[in-house]
């Protein structure tokens, strides 16, 4: 098991940290502080931020102030920002909806800057495939090694369910059903909550988010993309009750645009295995079922991933196996299986399976913060590339995409592919058909 | 609840008993003598056995023998059989790639009986909706009251699913999900298993079958048919290994044209509800749920059916309910719902709905025998409409389709529906389409 090793970051590296530069980090709100910047502070010897860029320099100072960013500078504007030789990577966390009138300029700008190797975008990346797309091919120009935050891949569990599927722990895949329950976006939106969320095109819905990051999840443990697919996407709930901080009624009603149910089936490009996926919004919630279920049936064994929210990349899990360890598959002897040997069939099984050497397991952390540990894990193998902490013989300098690789970590390219997958799902639905899907992950 | 009270079919009736004759009872072996037969042996004040068919004149009269049939006459063509003025019912348990021919001849011939007044055949009907029309309509005109074997319409579980729903106390419903696991169609086969379920176009396949029976189940408690839908069809076990009797594969291989994996998804007509549904054969089964779950979400409250099968018509169920009780509803009092009367909201929670108030409860016969269990409360109600036990004033002397009713019983109307469904998922799967279903619950 030469992947998946223990991340070696622990140890101080030799060079100087990676100097980040921040859009999006505030000291007040926001998701970078909950997340980014406590992996940074954890990988202080990795990563330092050397700058911060908001319109409104008082916000950044004053985050640099109450952070004590002794290393920080606060910029106003993007080209002053991006042309600082003083950021080796760039960490973009905002609304989706102005990645792309943020990266354009921010792309074109950093071209002054010799030392910027590192592009960090939250998922989505865009609004759209195509914008995605045009950020994709401007940041791959400029030579820049990207990452995507798609940091459910780095979830212990999911990892570890890769692992058992790779190593042949489960057979072969027979069948995947999952079910999501996507928590907003149901009959009730809380006062406080950024009306943005609920409209359509702003790059964060049921599809884009839910379904997004947990489909690359599955991708990435099957190491498969999709052959077909067919979608139907609903929005039965176009209207949502405002509720107060204490859950009661204010008697506004708002508009939603967003989808609040999604019915998704496809096939596996590799062994052509059925997927049945629906993610729902809305509560009540589900009552006799986890409000995330991933089930993968194989041919020697099945795996169970439960979670309490349809959000995979953020959510503690559990997750179970059911098989028989791969070192323990009794010696299959189909010569034999005529007929004269049948006290030794009989031990093994009619399939080579000996049903007394089935085992279960259920790993969980009980305390696992899923929310900023696997944003952690993506800075650390980061890092690991940055530093080669792992000492991995002619390691790259670059890499275009993760694919289904344990090392590493997702790209701007894993982003498109999963735009496009997303853009397909809203197109199969449109046209109602079932769509080729099998081409999506060739280059642009 | 003047519905589903209980069947009077014990008080014994003042008129004769409904004269059957029967194609397809046999005392060696079959469905009809597991289930058909103790069920007419049961209702023997309702029911009497007066005629068998079958060519084999010497296998008829070994039956009436065994059996004790006193009253049966055997018969060894179909126009002598079809014919005789002796028979009020006529009931078919036969292979379906037989119907069809057994059907058009038996229903010509039995023009010169003129008591014959019920046709009850086993579902699947036939072998393809054209042959389902077809047979529809020559009984039709011929002007019997028909029956099919959906029988799983009888069944507590459903039953009492239905009345919940119906009786709101589950609110609207939300969404849908269902998996189901078909047994028989996976990687082995066993060597006494008939060859013709493993082939395509007999009438017998996890489409027609296991799918075919569970939907028409879903609908029946929702009360609606789909608007839409879309398929994907697999056969990914091409071949099946041969296993004896102790489990031991032969050595030997043959070919399986059948399904063994659906993806279904769809539409409900009735609230634009999203149903996910996926059918798996093959073995191992499933390890962390059972082989048939269908989970029904409401607005109020949650419904899920659970069997060891996945074949629902013919298993005991477990149902489980949790929601607030229809009586419980506190009364919705949106007017006051502007913030002035923030205690009362409190008390009934934000959407009227009171958790405190929240129960729930599980249904279980534990000794139920659904194989047979059922067919006998399908006859039951047939007797309950042709004695009219339950003392229905005007009750019709005959219905075209029992629709989704709780009284009356499901008829070749009913099948020739479901024929289009199951024919709609072959289509969709070879189109590769959503198609539009919305009026396939028209008249032919």
């Amino acid at each position: 098991m030469d992947y998946n090793k223990r991340s070696s970051v622990s140890t101080v590296p030799n060079t100087g940290p990676i100097r980040v530069g921040f859009i999006g980090l505030s000291s007040f709100k926001g998701w970078a502080i909950k997340t980014h910047y406590p992996a940074i502070l954890q990988l202080s010897s990795q990563f330092q931020i050397t700058a911060l860029y908001n319109p409104d320099i008082g916000t950044a100072l004053s985050t640099i102030r109450t952070l004590k960013l002794s290393n920080a500078t606060a910029y106003s504007t993007l080209e002053s920002f991006a042309s600082s030789a003083n950021v080796d990577m760039i960490v973009l966390s905002i609304q989706v909806s102005k990645n792309f009138e943020t990266l354009i300029p921010l792309l074109e700008y950093s071209k002054t800057n010799p030392n910027l190797k590192y592009l960090f975008v939250e998922w989505a990346l865009a609004c759209s495939v195509q914008e995605a797309e045009t950020i994709y091919k401007m940041a791959a120009e400029r030579g820049l090694q990207t990452i995507i935050s798609l940091q459910g891949r780095k979830s212990p569990y999911i990892l570890r369910a890769k692992e058992l599927i790779h190593e042949g722990y489960i057979g072969d895949i027979n069948s995947i059903e999952i079910a999501g329950n996507g928590g907003w976006y149901g009959y009730e939106r809380l006062q406080k909550s950024p009306s943005y969320i609920y409209e359509l095109g702003k790059g964060v819905d049921l599809v884009t988010t839910a379904f997004g990051h947990t489909i690359d999840l599955l991708q990435y443990m099957t190491g498969s993309y999709f052959s077909r697919i067919n979608s139907m996407v609903f929005n039965n709930i176009p209207e949502q009750d405002v509720i107060d901080e204490h859950g009661n009624r204010t008697g506004q009603r708002v508009s939603k645009t967003v989808p609040d149910h999604l019915l998704f089936q496809g096939t596996l490009l590799n062994g052509n295995v059925p997927v049945s996926c629906s993610f729902k919004g809305g509560k009540p919630t589900k009552k006799f079922t986890k409000n995330l279920v991933i089930d993968i049936h194989g041919t020697k064994g099945d795996l169970k991933l439960e979670g309490d929210a349809g959000f995979a990349e953020m959510s503690n899990l559990v997750l179970y196996y059911s098989g028989i360890r791969a070192n323990d598959y009794p010696v299959t002897n189909n010569n034999n299986s005529n007929g004269n040997d049948s006290t030794n069939n009989n031990n093994n099984g009619p399939n080579g399976y000996d049903a007394g050497k089935e085992i279960m397991e259920v790993y969980h952390l009980r305390n696992y913060n899923a929310v900023n540990g696997n944003i952690f894990r993506l800075y650390q193998s980061i890092a690991d590339f940055h530093f080669n902490t792992k000492q991995i013989p002619h390691l790259p300098t670059q890499f275009i995409m993760q694919g289904f690789e344990f090392e590493g970590f997702p790209t701007l390219m894993d982003a498109l592919i999963l735009h496009r997958l997303v853009d397909n799902v809203y197109r199969s639905n449109i046209l109602g058909s079932t769509l080729d899907v099998s081409s999506i992950c060739r280059y642009p």
